[in-house]
């Protein structure tokens, strides 16, 4: 066990969080192109920074390089990812998506229900896997161009959204469609998967069983086949021909002439009773694209070596179709490290920088539509990645907090090469190509996803400056960074910096702030006026004619609802009540639904007083590993203060020319009385539900 | 006025149409990527022909080359447009898009419902101006590429829907994506332009009254601006200096410190106020993006040479904006030929290929979203393109329907190089790009414009064969093709062959057709099975568990419905029956609004029993010429008999190995037979509504 070093809290204090600003690596890529309060997180995209060529996976190469995939996968210490998507919300503004007070459930619902039907176009995956002897770490980097081509006829024909913002800022950076749309890698998720498998199961059932299929076996026969008037003539031609075949010893093939859909699904049921053995039936079609039947006598070892042939290229098919799903799969089915003690194996660290939205889409798209509740998808989250670490979060915690500013990726990436941070020593693997340190500003997910994890790894290694004797290196199997396990980090939220993916969330008091109804006229500048007062505010909008209202001190709450009390153009209600409002509503439309109801205050009520011990409904069998050992560890790395300066709360919209942008801005000495009412954060929360739960989770682990 | 040839018919008969098979222009091209049905029209896509380079216009060159545009569209003779989408529908498969028995009302709420979200991001224009001199015509094409690109922080942020089958059916035509999303043009439809100009007259009304621009003037002094407690220093602090500024000679500007915003709405609320004449006040932005004001002095004359020079930006940054939809609204505006009797001088005609979907979404995209019903949408349609000719109605239609066997674009295009026709004498125009006709085989939506373009010549030419003395040139004012203006061909529809826009449309006699509903599980051959007794059918397919089921005589309909009286597993109904209880059904879903239905049931009532003059509502001043007169003339080619070879009804999903893409062929005979059941199709049709409208209709004008 480790001493615990002097400049980190002991046993009985709390790790405590900042949520500073600056955007986050993921958002101002992505999202950078957006609206206003997007445009502004572009500032902090990467400039001057050297890109990554990574080694370019595309349909035409994805099969020959799947193992070098799954072999970076496995020998890796960890891995870090990013993805590139088509859009991030399709609602009228962006600002939909986020409001400073979304409870984690929220959020969860917004991006689900306005980010998903995006495509995720480009996924960056970067293995790192550190070489003792050299004391450095060796990368490989792979750069995914994802594509729903449609494989057969059969096969779904994906339709996603494009976000012209998002389009276009990517466009700005360099990004290539053509290599999407050309030659993007096709994916299923499971279902998609399963039941094409089941298609080719059923092909194989009948094949050895019933009628329509190109092997006529020995069970085959079952009925005469009802022919309809005007085609028996026909059949009986055909069956005479087919006599003529088997009778004649010289000839081995017959070619009918080409003939309809509905006459060839004749002759193969037709066939199959009458020969049920020994003739072999297949449909090709002339370079017309008329198909004809061709029939041929074969033996049984002929027969065996075609089906055989038939299996191993259907096989081929299905592996192709499932295509970079497969990639996925092997994430979620690696191993931990066999010496990381409590881990239980659970599968390789993956590492990301505000990845939120890439594991809900990552899921989502190559696993299955996300769930309808927030609990659901931490189960199901649990399966895909058992153990997530967000750079962000990280870099927006103690002990990084207080020597971190900005927390954008390029930012973060920049200021973890400057004291007291040491920039790690990374190499590229052999074959793989290395980094050109000043070439093209291209916004490649696999340079990104290389970022991250050398933030990871300064950041990682900056922890073993505490240890005494202190350690350059720490590795990803270190209990030093198993406090920041499984938090995903919440953009723009003001008070709950993470999406705690191993238990019930944070539930922060919210006793300073007022829920406020007005006219759509309202501006920011309105809301200031209304409440003057009461000295600084901030204003987190919610819709147009609505938002939520931060006092600096919980006092005044009750005197604002009072004063306002009899105020016709305008609505103030504290947030419990808002909270039980909604609550009340929400319960009112699934009125009719009673017992569904039940469920799912059952299922609250559970994730709030028992121990979260999830139980995964998703195919964690099959394709990854169980996790019910998961979630019993919670330290957690908490938050004292929530600075603003990424939070742009409202998409501005008015037509004051220059003057649209800075409100969030205007209340400096707002920021400063903020730090004090979160401090009482840890009492009892309004609705008193999760005060004990809480406790336990902030426990810090001994070895610290 | 010109004698009737032999082969024409005379005044007394019927123009008559045979829709024949082989896939539309448009659709096997954008479509042909699609499911099955569509799959199998691919097969028809260009192959050896020559493609065009045309003038490639992005949004770089843009405005550089839109005089040419504009001089193109003045100077021609007709324009041919095409254009290319991001997809095709989006429901669940493409057959729920075409249904053989769809109305045009039917149809047209499909398409509205299912296509508009796709973006149409390429689209091809060709000028075509005879020369007489040199007897053949001079040819201009541009492709345009398209894309919302999002011009400032209030721009709309267009979300778009792209579909994967017809993404990957471009992408493998060699379609450049990174020149839409990179390069593309950007837009406005009607109420996006009046927004922006409103925007932009708001501010210039500010700054010649108001408090928040940037040019104070003397009317602006209204009353002390309310500083909030807190700003009240800041804002003295501010005034001062620039009092110092006033006073002192020499200095000119004030540059203030970084602000947020909205003490910058309050330093010019109080410089408005304060010094209502005199002074400019600005806002820039540093390097790092924050914003600063600037004050400057300035005179009279100075202060006027800003407004017009900032005027003069405004505008410019309008056109800009509105961008590729300019040319849109010339084509809108253009002024037919003066020497051109009847069409009052209603605009240039424009030609396409299968061309319902490019005009509607031209319609949507670049004027406004489509209204709720058909006839709005021909009003509207009026207004846009007063004179539409679609070349696949054209070859369906006498005289061409006998010597075309396939109007596919690419087929058609070969086939009309050939005898009886004569392939035109084109040439490009100086200084535009000329042809390739071996290279690539792009597929271009400026190129599809250019064979649309030769189509239409040789088939009017062909038409001046039957004048005596016979034609070579028949140009675009000729009343030769007078009978195929404004009739957009219906794709897949069995019974009526196109969309009439002058006026109410076809309402072919059903009474051969069932409605059968059945269990899922049913295939094409189920009902095959169950009608076996009536001979040869079609099967229309609407859904999963229900279709129409056209047998070869009206007689057996009766037939049908009584012996199915008892089953338990289908029901069958005559065509009437179900249009009847579908109607109901929408009765009782509108009946809470009983007065909007009554407003529909007027309307539709006006539709089939007055003479159609639309009366337009949509910006038919500003932007385009009225059409008052629009609709009186209403010859038209009308159909009696329908090929199915581009009609497979049904995407077929079934697991049959390669039996399953081939029933729509299956009934030759039914074919033939069918042709007997149409030539009742004159009579009165079930409800007897429009009979009287539709013998009119069919007159054949003095001239042929």
């Amino acid at each position: 066990m480790a001493a615990i070093p002097a400049h980190l809290p002991s046993r009985a204090a709390h790790v405590s969080a900042h949520v500073l600003g600056g955007g986050g690596g993921l958002f101002p890529e992505v999202l950078g192109a957006g609206r206003a309060g997007f445009r502004a997180l572009r500032i902090g995209a990467p400039a001057g920074l050297g890109r990554a060529a990574g080694m370019e996976i595309i349909r035409s190469n994805f099969k020959d390089n799947l193992n070098k995939v799954y072999e970076a996968i496995e020998e890796a210490d960890f891995l870090a990812i990013d993805g590139e998507f088509s859009g991030i919300s399709d609602g009228p503004s962006v600002s939909t998506l986020t409001n400073g007070f979304d409870t984690p459930e929220e959020r969860y619902q917004k991006l689900k229900k306005h980010s998903m039907d995006f495509l995720l176009f480009q996924f960056g995956l970067c293995s790192f896997k550190y070489d003792h002897a050299e004391a450095k770490y060796i990368m490989k980097s792979f750069n995914f161009y994802i594509f729903p081509k449609p494989f057969n006829r059969s096969s779904p024909d994906v339709k996603f959204v494009c976000q012209s913002s998002s389009i276009d800022f990517l466009a700005n950076q360099g990004f290539d469609f053509n290599k999407v749309f050309r030659n993007g890698i096709p994916y299923l998720n499971q279902d998609e998967e399963r039941q094409l498998r089941e298609q080719y199961d059923e092909k194989r059932s009948q094949a050895n069983g019933a009628a329509t299929l190109s092997y006529i076996s020995p069970n085959a026969t079952k009925c005469p086949v009802t022919i309809p008037e005007d085609q028996k003539k026909f059949i009986e031609r055909v069956v005479e021909q087919i006599e003529d075949l088997i009778q004649n010893e010289e000839n081995k093939n017959l070619q009918l002439e080409p003939c309809t859909g509905f006459q060839r699904k004749l002759i193969y049921q037709t066939l199959s009773w009458k020969y049920p053995k020994g003739i072999h039936v297949e449909t090709l079609e002339t370079e017309k694209k008329e198909r004809y039947i061709v029939i041929s006598k074969v033996d049984e070892e002929e027969r065996k070596r075609r089906e055989q042939q038939k299996q191993a290229k259907e096989q081929e098919e299905l592996s192709d179709a499932v295509g970079f799903s497969r990639v996925i799969h092997a994430i979620a089915n690696s191993k931990g490290h066999s010496s990381c003690f409590g881990c239980n194996n659970k599968g390789k660290l993956v590492v990301g920088h505000n990845m939120l939205l890439d594991v809900m889409h990552t899921i989502h798209q190559f696993y299955c539509p996300l769930p309808e509740d927030l609990s659901e998808f931490k189960e199901l989250a649990a399966c895909v990645f058992p153990r997530l670490l967000d750079t962000k979060l990280m870099a927006s915690t103690q002990p990084f907090k207080e020597i971190i500013n900005n927390t954008s990726l390029a930012e973060l990436e920049k200021r973890l090469k400057e004291i007291p941070f040491n920039p790690p020593e990374v190499e590229s693997a052999e074959g793989f190509p290395s980094y050109d340190t000043a070439s093209e500003q291209l916004h490649e997910a696999g340079y990104d996803a290389y970022i991250t994890g050398l933030c990871f790894i300064s950041m990682a290694n900056y922890l073993g400056s505490f240890l005494s004797p202190p350690k350059n290196h720490v590795s990803a199997r270190s209990k030093l960074i198993e406090p920041f396990f499984n938090k995903l980090f919440l953009m723009r939220v003001m008070d709950i910096p993470y999406l705690n993916l191993e238990g019930p969330d944070l539930q922060p008091k919210r006793d300073h702030v007022l829920h406020v109804t007005f006219p759509k006229e309202w501006k920011t500048s309105d809301l200031y006026q209304l409440f003057s007062a009461f000295g600084n505010i901030q204003v987190s909008w919610i819709d147009d004619t609505s938002a939520f209202v931060s006092l600096s001190q919980p006092e005044q709450v009750q005197i604002a609802v009072n004063t306002s009390r009899y105020a016709e153009s305008y609505r103030i209600q504290t947030y419990a009540e808002y909270v039980e409002k909604k609550h009340e509503e929400k319960q009112a439309k699934r009125k009719w639904t009673e017992d569904s109801w039940k469920e799912m205050e059952r299922k609250r009520l559970k994730t709030q007083y028992t121990p979260y011990i999830p139980q995964s409904r998703y195919y964690c069998g099959n394709s990854f590993t169980a996790t019910s050992t998961m979630g019993k560890r919670s330290m957690s790395p908490i938050q004292e203060e929530t600075g603003s300066d990424d939070m742009e709360e409202r998409e501005i919209q008015e037509t004051e020319l220059d003057e649209t942008d800075c409100y969030a801005e205007s209340v400096p000495e707002g920021r400063k009385r903020a730090k004090k009412f979160k401090k009482v954060k840890k009492e009892q929360d309004p609705t008193g539900s999760i005060t004990s739960g809480s406790t336990a989770l902030f426990e810090v682990p001994d070895t610290w």
